[in-house]
């Protein structure tokens, strides 16, 4: 019982399930007095029987906006199956209501999921889940299962790890992902695999991530790059489609040395356009002093233009240089246009066709940084997206798709040298760029893929190593010895030695997915029972101490010398 | 490559995959010598790529036995595009030729996962899930997902539990079943739920048990156990269905009561007869000694009749004793008819009408055995299909489903009198058996269900309580106190004070039933990667042991008190 108004002789119940609101009249020209007076004192939330019959309202009372407001039950009787105590939040709630605070419907969440926002969310999560299934399964796709008690895996965050009554002192680890086993699955010969996959990370969490979560885990023999890409993209335009966005393919592809160069970053929002630009030259033999610095030293100015940004207050432009500080960046040269004039702290030193190459017009703003690439692109990514927000430039409704493509397979340490995969070990070098892994390993590109919407990246994958010598060759590049190797991913190794297809895949962030399309605010809206940011279930109430026996059991016991 | 034969002029390979087998043929009359030479050379097991031209067969070589037997690839080039070391298992077996040790199947899982039964198994495991969610949401069950990090439940088996990094000496358990949160599913209005869910016990395993396992957990609102039953047997058919095995609805129902008196067991395997009689008129008053004792203790005297078992062997018998003696029975009465004679140690104690009361025909064996029903039940249940199993009395081909129903709510202990639950704690009592809770709960029936399949159970559940009274009353019945009840599950307690329709579900297990269906001879055939009895993964090599930092990270260390 979602409301009531009680008007006397008639009462008004609004009646919820996951479908939406029906009005309930009880009215003694069809109630009896009993069951008018029991319909006066349910209780909110309540679960209640109705018998009754479904009517036109009366016209004056009909309600176009509501989407059963034509209608009514006219209830002759009514039986309360579940009484509700006072909710300790509310569900309904009028418009513009504030909800309230996150950690209290947290902790309430048999109330929260009551919300039909939360309703909606889950439905179409669930409806999302269908289309998965059905568009891989018609794909010729086997949904396969990976265990959850699995053996650690070397991915670079944390495994959560499992002690065992039977083995004490043994540990399994929850998987970070089945990236292992999906590779496994193609060498044991079943060609195309996927699954909606629980993965698992023990770390501090930013805001935007949970310590499970869950992927759309693909795989597939005997394919190549773009094969990859078509599948993927028939997906994604399924999973749209059935949030009612419509979406055309091929998607955009753009380099990763492209992406960083145009907009400072691997994911770009293409929604608006704001390119970065390389304006070393206005600055290269000017009297302005940094200059010589910045670019003797290998570094380069780079500009965003802010359209209609000279508007920009003081305090606006202190909040923009604060952020590119935090960024890692020295401070922000602002050069903004009036008229014909550039103005600002350094435009009296630059060349007088500064204007034109910034390409600026009246009333713009550009805002330089200056330094290596690893300062300017975080910097001016951050400075893009703020002033677009800013200055209203975002489209709400546009969907904006992309791949980026040709990933190095390395970053390299600027201070040790030292390499770590920028996708994962497992990942294979685009064919032209094998010979640079003896050489010159850190430029050789990567046959790996990020699928990315409107500046988040909603997956991503590889064509993978399926050679045991290549794969020997990268481990080895990234510092791990041939025993270090066997005893982490040993299995994996001799399957490679067994006769491995070529094969890649791509995971897929379903629950990004899902709150993506369903318009929520938060991973935890599309999810039904989260953790807080700091990995608890408040609702639940875990994670929690458990008696020293219960230990002593699993052969452990708390670390005194512990952190805590 | 499956198989190679080199014929010096001519090479055929049978070339797998996950579909079946096909075979190319090398010839110089389309294939050139470097390509013979090369073919000549494939190991087996290696994945290769083939050019060439599919064809019938000459007509002498054709083959109706193989699906593939008509027709051949005729190569003109070949590539090996994953060359495979000489395999520590094979996949290909000759006709008749014993598999290899499970164990070491089970270390070389990437071989095993090749062999055409395994790849059956898992591809019908696939098409059963799919079956599952079609058929599911084809009836309104909205698939949502519940946590694998949660709070420890009370289910009778033990949890895994898993340390955090960030919440140092506090647990997540791993769920033994998604029960609590089907249930706040219901209360938060989702109305009909399924998941495909992975469940956890951290026990020494039974040869059929895995400590991670797979059900179809499935809860609606609104509904008694007739609704439960009818979509379950709706689902059930569809899946053997899907496995080619046409069953009809409804399935027979027995009250659990009589499956004990008729069968002696819960979960009887009805595909043969030979149901337990209570024969103990036939010794009441006798001058057999043991009669008196065991009558007046309020035991009874029950048979199972073998037919044709007249001719067991001495050997055998003394095989059935102590099959029964295993089972906690003193021994076995055996009672053969040869012509009109009753043979056996006792016969000559018993009335005369005996023969007629056993309902032995010419050739048949009465298996008596006596004492309290805690006792024969078990030991007759074990005879009776131990006996059917030895006469050959068990058709192959039949599949006899059944519910077993009116279960009672608890199991008392025959020595302490404490109170357990059938089922699960939430598991509410039929209406009319309500009353009993106050007076004599141990026999009050619950509204509970489960199915089964020739003596096997494929899954359980049951109407719950949604009335927190009940609930609370149920609890203190189980001697769990208000405060560790609000502990422990203090989350469904509120939930239930919140507003809770009416809801029952039921959980069907998803391993036994891919097993069942796909003929395989055990759980671990249709699970990709899974542990042995031991709860080992041979493969992966988990569980295993971490470097102390690891555990010190966690704010544990190995407790050197402990039983290792």
């Amino acid at each position: 019982m979602h409301r009531s108004r009680d008007l006397g002789a008639l009462v008004f119940l609004d009646l919820r399930d996951r479908e939406g609101i029906v009005q309930v009249s009880f009215d003694p020209a069809f109630t009896d007095a009993a069951a008018l007076e029991r319909a006066a004192k349910v209780g909110v939330e309540s679960v209640v029987l109705i018998e009754g019959e479904v009517a036109l309202r009366p016209a004056e009372l009909r309600n176009a906006e509501l989407e059963t407001g034509e209608v009514e039950v006219r209830a002759s009787a009514i039986t309360v199956v579940g009484p509700a105590d006072t909710p300790a939040i509310p569900v309904a709630r009028g418009r513009g209501t504030p909800l309230p605070a996150e950690e209290l419907r947290l902790r309430h969440r048999h109330l929260d999921l009551r919300r039909p926002e939360l309703q909606r969310a889950l439905i179409l999560r669930h409806r999302l889940a269908q289309v998965t299934r059905r568009y891989l399964s018609e794909n010729g796709f086997l949904e396969l299962e990976t265990p959850i008690l699995t053996k650690p895996t070397p991915e670079g965050a944390r495994d959560y790890l499992v002690p065992s009554r039977v083995h004490q002192t043994e540990f399994y680890a929850l998987p970070q992902s089945p990236q292992i086993y999906k590779q496994l699955f193609m060498i044991a010969g079943f060609d195309r695999y996927f699954q909606i996959a629980r993965c698992f990370r023990d770390e501090d969490l930013r805001a935007d991530r949970q310590p499970e979560f869950t992927q759309i885990d693909i795989e597939a023999s005997f394919v190549q790059q773009d094969d990859v890409i078509a599948f993927t993209e028939g997906l994604v335009q399924a999973l749209f489609a059935e949030a009612g966005v419509q979406v055309t393919t091929p998607f955009r592809r753009m380099a990763y040395a492209d992406a960083m160069e145009r907009y400072g970053i691997d994911r770009p929002d293409l929604r608006y356009g704001m390119e970065l630009s390389d304006v070393s030259d206005v600055f290269r033999g000017t009297e302005f002093g940094v200059a010589a610095t910045v670019l003797d030293a290998g570094g380069r100015f780079r500009a965003v233009v802010a359209p209609g940004g000279a508007k920009f207050s003081r305090k606006e432009q202190d909040e923009l240089t604060a952020m590119a500080k935090g960024a890692g960046a020295q401070g922000i040269i602002f050069l903004k246009r009036h008229g014909d004039a550039l103005e600002g702290p350094v435009a009296k030193f630059l060349r007088p066709d500064a204007i034109a190459r910034l390409g600026l017009n009246d009333g713009d703003l550009a805002l330089v940084v200056a330094g290596p690439d690893h300062v300017t692109s975080p910097a001016l990514d951050r400075l893009r997206q703020e002033v677009a927000r800013r200055l209203d430039l975002v489209p709400a409704d546009a969907h904006e798709l992309l791949w980026v493509v040709d990933f190095p397979m390395f970053e390299r340490d600027p201070k040790t040298g030292a390499l770590a995969a920028m996708h994962h070990p497992f990942t294979s070098a685009q064919p032209e760029d094998r010979a640079l892994l003896a050489s010159e390993p850190w430029r050789a590109r990567a046959r790996a893929y990020d699928v990315v919407l409107n500046g988040t990246e909603l997956g991503g994958g590889s064509i993978r190593i399926s050679d045991p010598a290549d794969q020997a060759q990268v481990l080895q590049l990234l510092g791990i010895d041939a025993e270090t190797a066997e005893k982490r991913f040993g299995f994996l190794l001799e399957a490679l030695r067994a006769g491995a297809p070529p094969h890649g895949g791509i995971a897929l962030g379903f629950d990004r997915i899902a709150m993506l399309l369903s318009g929520a605010g938060s991973l935890r809206d599309v999810i039904a029972f989260p953790k807080t940011t700091a990995a608890r279930a408040l609702f639940e109430g875990a994670p929690t101490p458990v008696p020293a026996e219960d230990l002593h059991e699993l052969g452990l016991q708390a670390d005194h010398g512990g952190t805590e």
